[in-house]
């Protein structure tokens, strides 16, 4: 049977640009878009999906692979009637690694130097020199949830001279970094951690885990970064503590929902910046390619990688 | 004959804060502000300065030791009537380095993912996803400058995945760093660098060189970091080569004058991220305990070390 890869992700406009990154990586390859009235549901064999609509993909009856376009699959595990029997990979590109450790480097840069305050001053035309704080060898970050991208951000992190601990569900052995391990070890890491990075996978155990309990636990006037989940923070318990001065600063990348609403008051809170959900998203070109060389492969008999456990839950 | 530090750096409300760090770091030491009428001249044997009004220093009579505010002295030397039997020691802290590779490695990760487009949305509370660009190992950053600072920096950048190359007066050796020195080696220098930072000392070589003929030699679309002197740039040409797309965007911490004029373009300027001579200095605490040491060591007799050499002009 012919390949058809059905795409919902970022919608009609983003279609266009899906288009031609496939067409630059496997020319060849049908695409189309989801929910296309003209298009025959028993036709389509592989879906790259990042929020289908609820039983929408247990209606593909020719459906071989679903592939998640990002590298969490948290908006499509979340889809009850899923069918579990088909085969579900998660966005693996070599490139999401380098780039959520390029933003977790470039965050807590940022928090040393509180690029938020030279922002403001910026957009007011003000030149505000302000005393530095810390430099990073001063100063310990702590990393919850050490898998590929946790272990990169490490290792770029201690490059530029940070302390480096890590917080993790199982241990981890990452070279140079104190791991600590479950809800019995939090506290503990907490109290190491003058920032706090979170790319924890979205899961039940972690859902409103970034919240008022935990915050209390911090090292008063610590630096959060939130690159993994937004169901994970809980945004006014995050805005309180840095009002009163329990936090000093935040990055966050993304939120729940998202698009973060033009009226949240995160936006201009002169503490906290916001990214829409880049931190470490591939390019469409790189996930094309990624993509096109899983279908390749499976197509010669080789094993899918990557591939969701509903065990872990990520 | 007792010590006494005159202080010209910050004006008076920053001697509050000088009077703070040396308490701290040199409880015995007497302090004076530059210009306070009380003070009989004759009794001052340190100066710490950063821009004192020229012939000031020649009519202090028992001066020992002049001590630059910051790394680059280009403000005291600027006076005709230097008194140049003086020693003069430029500020050397350790701290400095680090800042400076700590602010290179913000500036340029920034620009890979284009901070200032960020800025710009979150200002305008808009959420504004846009695809990801380069990551940190397809771009060559070109240093000019290969001094303490510029080999910090290069240390740190490759760690986070860059490629790195320096341009130099000498011909400097930095593991990992192709060198090229010289005027006859800036183009070959420029066709390699994805993202340019200028670290040079301010001298009469290095006056308004990132200007128009410079950056028409730059790789099209390349990013410009700015953290020696603000003498060194012709702020009109890099506006005019950002609007033209030579460059893509810049980050720049010097200008001349400064603090930069509220009126200017460059704060709005949407490819610009301004910081206000931030990017390497060291607290007062830092820059307080390296006068006092040096002027223990002085005192046992021992050589003052990171002299200004008049023959190097830095």
């Amino acid at each position: 049977m012919r390949e058809l890869l059905v795409v919902k992700s970022g919608g009609p406009a983003a279609f266009v640009e899906w288009q031609a990154a496939f067409a630059a990586v496997a020319p060849g390859l049908e695409l189309a878009l989801w929910g296309d009235p003209a298009l025959d549901p028993a036709r389509i064999t592989h879906a790259l999906v990042w929020d289908p609509e609820p039983g929408a993909l247990a209606r593909l009856p020719a459906l071989e692979v679903i592939f998640g376009a990002g590298a969490g699959v948290d908006a499509i595990i979340a889809d009850a009637e899923l069918p579990r029997h088909i085969p579900l990979v998660r966005m693996g590109v070599e490139g999401a690694a380098q780039r959520m450790g390029e933003y977790v480097a470039w965050a807590a840069l940022g928090l040393l130097r509180d690029q938020r305050r030279l922002a403001i001053a910026q957009a007011a035309s003000r030149w505000d020199y302000f005393e530095p704080e810390n430099t990073a060898p001063e100063r310990v970050v702590g990393i919850m949830g050490l898998g590929v991208m946790g272990t990169r951000a490490a290792t770029m992190l201690q490059g530029l001279g940070f302390g480096v601990v890590g917080w993790s569900r199982t241990e981890k052995f990452v070279p140079g970094v104190r791991s600590f391990v479950g809800d019995a070890e939090l506290a503990a890491f907490l109290a190491e951690s003058d920032i706090l990075v979170v790319l924890l996978p979205a899961t039940e155990a972690t859902r409103g885990l970034i919240a008022a309990p935990l915050l209390a636990c911090a090292k008063p006037g610590a630096g959060l970064i939130l690159a993994g989940r937004g169901t994970q923070a809980v945004i006014p318990d995050i805005l309180a503590a840095l009002d009163a001065g329990q936090l000093s600063g935040a990055v966050i990348d993304v939120f729940d929902p998202e698009p973060l609403a033009a009226d949240s008051p995160v936006w201009a809170h002169p503490k906290v910046t916001v990214t829409p959900h880049c931190a470490s998203l591939p390019s469409r070109r790189e996930r094309a390619a990624y993509v096109a060389e899983v279908m390749a492969r499976h197509r010669r008999g080789e094993a899918l990688p990557n591939l969701y456990d509903p065990l872990r839950g990520y």
